[in-house]
């Protein structure tokens, strides 16, 4: 090994779902929106003027920010702007996250909080949870350094009831609280309201599920104006241009289409209530999913053999092989043709 | 101070340059191209499939990563993409200064250095330029945690030279030494062919300058392919997507375009030659600035007044008011038009 190696910070790095690009392919394996972002995002891409690349972007994203606070009806200072809500969690990470005590999460949620904890060298404990992968509030009613949980969770897609939510942010007003809402415009409730209420709450969403621009890179996070402004000064620390040109004119034009944006929702929705159905029918056995996968086992089925035997069949799915949920599938919710497909593979698989 | 402040961590952030929305600006304070993209960028934006945004980036950014490689005729695994070079060096930063020992840097230099040393915990010694602010190599032959400098230096445009920059990189083998390469196309010779010779050299490059793209953020690191998987590392376990599908399509287009490339590279390096001389007549005194920027004072003018007037005048150059460098101005290279507005502004001024 060389001497500078020494120095060299060492990490895991979190695996992100596979981006396959094999034709044909019905991918539901990185929770994407089947519905390709509002057709006002095509017309704004048309009107950008490319010789104004050669100019640095807009440092404070207003435009972005501004429609974001405008269709939460928040005040822009409520908002803070991030290169996918990843980048948003990693810069609360840092700005937040430094005290000596452990932080919080779940021992089964999104796959990326420990790894940011790892890499910041910041104290963790994660919180099991119960056996049907609910949070139970009351194991987070105690000293802590800080609490991230996804609402609905991830994997599972289980939603956690805004009464107990507001119990965990109220019972630790000494630490931040972040509420990961990635996936909560699949029919989950929004912890947005109680950030007029208490300070220490920061909710983070993003364009990448339920505004089907994963390949845009969005993410935000909104809470009173002092976390905002902490965060925002850790963020020009670190990289003042985050958000580009282009970005930034898509993402304004995504965000003021609430009309397409209901309306896809609505049939992600519509179609992971189908696919409930039919999977029960099958033997499935799954939580309540309120976010655009559904997080399914099968009680004579092993789950990486099902896992292998879709991959072969040019579906894909996403497949953790961790404690407690190795026999589990998450399969995002696709179009309704997609799921069909799905659903015709699985009962000849059965037979 | 609420009890969650205790835990923040406090910065003093980075100031980007003001980007003012005024009609009519003579805009020479944050050293972008006056040319734009090469044409086949608005092409590439042409092409762009809005519906393929539902799905995720390539996260490995293949596509941009290859475009570099074979601009530089290196393989694929020595390059290292990121959201504009800040981005890129506080990636360096996180991944490589993680020693006791303080790492290096000039004195006078980019003014983000000490800001991600700050942020980071990263202890630094600051190492005095010359008085005609040129780096002494001799002055970084001792120990330390890192090294990092400009080169040309910013803001002043001073090259040094690459015997003296190897000397360097040769006597501190035990800590990465980067060198920040953002301005070298406009006429300095470049450590890029040092990488093969030295494992411990990391040159950090951007397209917001020479390739007339600051509002898409793309900046890159090149080094050997160990280097690059630790820097991938850390990346990947901050924000796995850090590139979205428009820059990467035009980030590979501008790449490819080399004619384009040296032909506005060639223009903004007349019009640096052509101001030089007007300046030289009109009494100022500069380093003989190989970037796209001139770094001047004036005998008689107190920079800070020239800077007040000709910002009323609607002409913005950058001040920093700061020891050593507090009677100088950087002045952008414009387009011939702006720096003759420039120059005649000046010979009015002066009278």
């Amino acid at each position: 090994m060389k001497t500078w190696e020494e120095n060299v910070r060492k990490v895991v790095p979190y695996v992100p779902g596979e981006q396959p690009k094999v034709q044909n392919l019905i991918k539901l394996n990185t929770n994407e929106n089947p519905y390709p972002p509002s057709p006002k995002v095509a017309e704004a891409l048309k009107a950008i003027d490319v010789d104004c690349m050669r100019l640095y972007p807009d440092p404070a994203a207003s435009v972005l920010v501004k429609g974001i606070a405008d269709f939460y009806q928040l005040q822009e200072d409520q908002v803070f702007v991030g290169v996918g809500s990843d980048d948003v969690l990693a810069m609360i990470f840092m700005t937040f996250f430094n005290s000596k005590k452990p932080i919080l999460f779940p021992d089964i949620t999104y796959s990326f909080y420990d790894v940011w904890a790892d890499m910041l060298r910041i104290p963790y404990e994660t919180v099991p949870l119960t056996d049907d992968f609910t949070i139970r509030k009351e194991d987070y009613f105690r000293e802590n350094g800080g609490i991230i949980f996804p609402n609905p969770n991830a994997p599972t897609g289980v939603e956690l009831g805004m009464q107990d939510v507001e119990a965990i942010i109220k019972a630790n007003p000494d630490v931040i609280v972040v509420v990961d809402e990635a996936y909560v415009d699949f029919g989950a409730a929004s912890a947005l309201p109680l950030i007029e209420k208490y300070d220490n709450l920061l909710v983070v969403q993003t364009f990448s599920k339920s505004r089907g621009m994963a390949g845009m890179r969005i993410g935000y996070a909104m809470g009173n104006p002092v976390l905002i402004k902490y965060l925002n000064d850790v963020k020009y620390s670190f990289n003042s241009y985050t958000m580009d040109q282009t970005t930034l004119a898509l993402g304004a034009a995504a965000i003021a289409d609430r009309a397409y944006f209901e309306e896809t929702v609505h049939k992600v929705v519509e179609t992971r209530e189908w696919t409930k159905k039919e999977l029960t029918k099958l033997g499935f056995v799954f939580g309540d999913s309120k976010a655009n996968f559904i997080f399914a086992s099968h009680p004579e089925i092993p789950a990486a053999d099902l896992f292998a035997a879709l991959r072969e069949a040019n579906i894909i799915v996403r497949y953790f092989n961790k404690p407690r949920i190795a026999n589990y599938l998450r399969i995002t919710i696709g179009t309704q043709e997609d799921m069909e497909k799905l659903i015709e593979f699985l009962k000849k698989y059965k037979k």
